[in-house]
């Protein structure tokens, strides 16, 4: 057989299928399977959300090829909208809508990156960053993020990390697997130190709309003079209207990076699919009330799990923010992929391990809380305080 | 600033948009503008597709994250289509949906190829797959393909440019931009020499369903023993269905392949888009009806184009298949991109210059005639007759 771009042949397959093999195994003995695996809110789309949906797709307004940016009154709308939740203004210009966050991230990364380049990224990372840049050929050195600092990345360690040459730092907040939401001063702080050493800072905010305060801007950075000479912005459609089978995501950037951007995005599929595009545009100022109390549902689910984990002090919670839990597992010597297929098969909870998320990792277990409701984060307790390892 | 990549920064910008911007010159003089430019159908979708995308997209069913691979129903679909087109048995584990197919050869390309290896192509070539092996690295050597020959690799040069360490070699049939068809005796060669080097043959089959003869399978390939490891097949469902804006295309290759691309595309975009994915499944075998009757359409455009050509000696017909005429303009020494701007707006006739397709092509046009109804054709002799260009 010819061979394989060994770089991809390295990568591990991704996490998510092999999850969803251990959900079939589960023989229901606990009660209904409790799914904490994939980042996907656990109640449907609006109703009007889908009502747009169908009606862009079957108009003929939409089945030729649209423009490579995005549609015009999407990359407006969502202009608008960045404009006002951080106070500054942003044109449609600076606006590239992808299929979703993680093209984003890779439009991004080949606008600024080559086999060989070097981008810097925390530990514990969202792994389909890692595995992106891996098979690009591009090196990835990692900052960490511990435990014991929330999670946090430690300004020094940044400033170490980020020297110049490097190319990029990518960061995701709130974070992807650790849920710690990261402060607007301390991203400031950092984007100032890539600033320095002329060092791109690419920020994911997929999870952004779920943070508890909605009037809070979550960063101060495109009040700065001069952000699109430093700033990438990433955000996803998918989680905050439900919708990620219909792939939207967006790009803030400066029009010298989108210009770029465009190029890598014309390779890679000519144009984002364009109805959908078409009813988030009219969803975008529509649904703000919707969000709003999906956003609050979100924080009921947070505090229910900080309830539940409270009575469960050997399942360790180490952080939570806006979706996602991190909990370290009360083995010690027991790698969390064990554990986590053990508590699919044994106990039908489904979660990632930590491992998924970088090195050293094999402590912790991701839960997506945000994707069941307070009832069911409820029967946790039950689950998890009645559970053991075979033979431990 | 900091850095581009340097690879994406060389590329210049896709062609269709700046044609678009000369379109918005032409003032109408000479009557309604002439669009031969993007491969899109002049026709719509069939009432019933766009009626079945519409019911998808709107339903909860698949408003949630899909298959990588796409969703089994199109794979399947799909998978009898093609052991039906091509008289061999293909199953759904050797279909991978994608969205689109500039993103089926990105993918195709990224799994099997990185920076510093190289794949063959033809010059000309369509653009996108040289702009996409340029960005990621790839070095691109090119095999001629002479007027002389129809624009047909001719076997020696592909011979003596497929060599041991050579990843692979990309060819599309029918071709973009000349519209040549490889006769299946050719492709069967081609394909002999890429299995003793050990280089995939990627075969782009975009405008498949617009040769003449619907019975005849474009090549045998898929009835060769081993064919999974030597043979990957893209098409795309934007021409043949009319719905470019939904983003669909399809890899077949051998499952060890799909495993690898599986792994790319999940960082690319997780999964193709899911509604529409649905709409084609159905599509797929209820519309082969329309499908033949818009082959037959196609086919009397390419003779109408013929007509009207031979009646203009001096724009110089050199090749004509499927979808694309590829002609040579009348002025020796001006570069076609200057004629095609000239085209476009003192004639109205939009079109792309040769130049966009590889080295050495100034001489030449290509008319995607395929947009254009019989009666627009034909008033294609009267504004390339009267055609001069400005102080020449
Ligand atoms: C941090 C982060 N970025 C990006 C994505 C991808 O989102 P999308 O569906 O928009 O591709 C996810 C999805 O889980 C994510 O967690
Ligand atoms: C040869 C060829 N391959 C691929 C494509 C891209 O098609 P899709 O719309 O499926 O991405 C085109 C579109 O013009 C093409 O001409």
């Amino acid at each position: 057989m010819p061979h394989f771009n060994p770089l991809v042949e390295r990568l591990t397959p991704p996490p998510v299928p092999s999850v969803l093999a251990w959900a079939k195994a589960y023989d229901g003995a606990k009660g209904p399977l409790i799914d904490l695996s994939q980042a996907v809110p656990g109640y449907p789309a609006h109703p009007e959300m889908l009502k747009w949906l169908g009606e862009a797709a079957a108009s003929p307004a939409y089945a030729g090829y649209g423009a490579i940016e995005g549609e015009a009154e999407l990359r407006q709308a969502y202009a608008e909208h960045v404009s006002t939740l951080y106070g500054a203004p942003v044109t449609a210009a600076s606006i590239h809508i992808t299929s979703g966050c993680n093209q984003a991230f890779t439009a991004a990364a080949m606008a600024i990156a080559g086999a060989g380049d070097t981008v810097v990224m925390t530990n514990p990372y969202y792994f389909n960053q890692e595995t992106t840049l891996a098979m690009l050929g591009i090196n990835v050195e990692l900052v960490p993020c511990d435990a014991g600092a929330g999670f946090l990345p430690e300004i020094e360690t940044i400033a170490s990390a980020v020297r110049p040459g490097v190319r990029a730092l990518a960061l995701v907040s709130p974070n992807n697997p650790t849920g710690a939401v990261y402060p607007p001063d301390l991203i400031r702080r950092i984007y100032e130190i890539c600033r320095g050493a002329g060092t791109w800072l690419i920020l994911d905010e997929t999870y952004r709309d779920f943070l508890p305060d909605a009037a809070a801007a979550p960063h101060s950075l495109l009040q700065a003079k001069g952000w699109e000479e430093g700033f990438i912005g990433l955000y996803s459609f998918s989680k905050s209207f439900c919708i990620p089978g219909h792939r939207l995501g967006a790009i803030t950037a400066g029009p010298a990076l989108i210009a770029q951007v465009t190029k890598v995005m014309d390779n890679l599929q000519i144009c984002p699919p364009r109805a959908a595009q078409a009813a988030v545009a009219r969803a975008l100022p529509a649904l703000t009330d919707w969000r709003l109390g999906n956003r609050a549902e979100i924080a009921a689910r947070a505090r229910a799990l900080e309830t539940v984990m409270g009575r469960l002090p050997q399942w360790n919670l180490k952080a939570i923010g806006a979706y996602f839990a991190y909990i370290r597992h009360p083995f010690p010597d027991i790698d969390s992929q064990f554990v986590a297929e053990k508590l699919a098969k044994l106990a039908g909870i489904l979660c990632l391990s930590g491992d998924s998320f970088g090195e050293g990792q094999e402590s912790y277990l991701r839960f997506a809380f945000a994707n069941a409701d307070v009832p069911t984060i409820q029967k946790l307790e039950e689950r998890l305080s009645g559970f053991a390892l075979p033979g431990i």
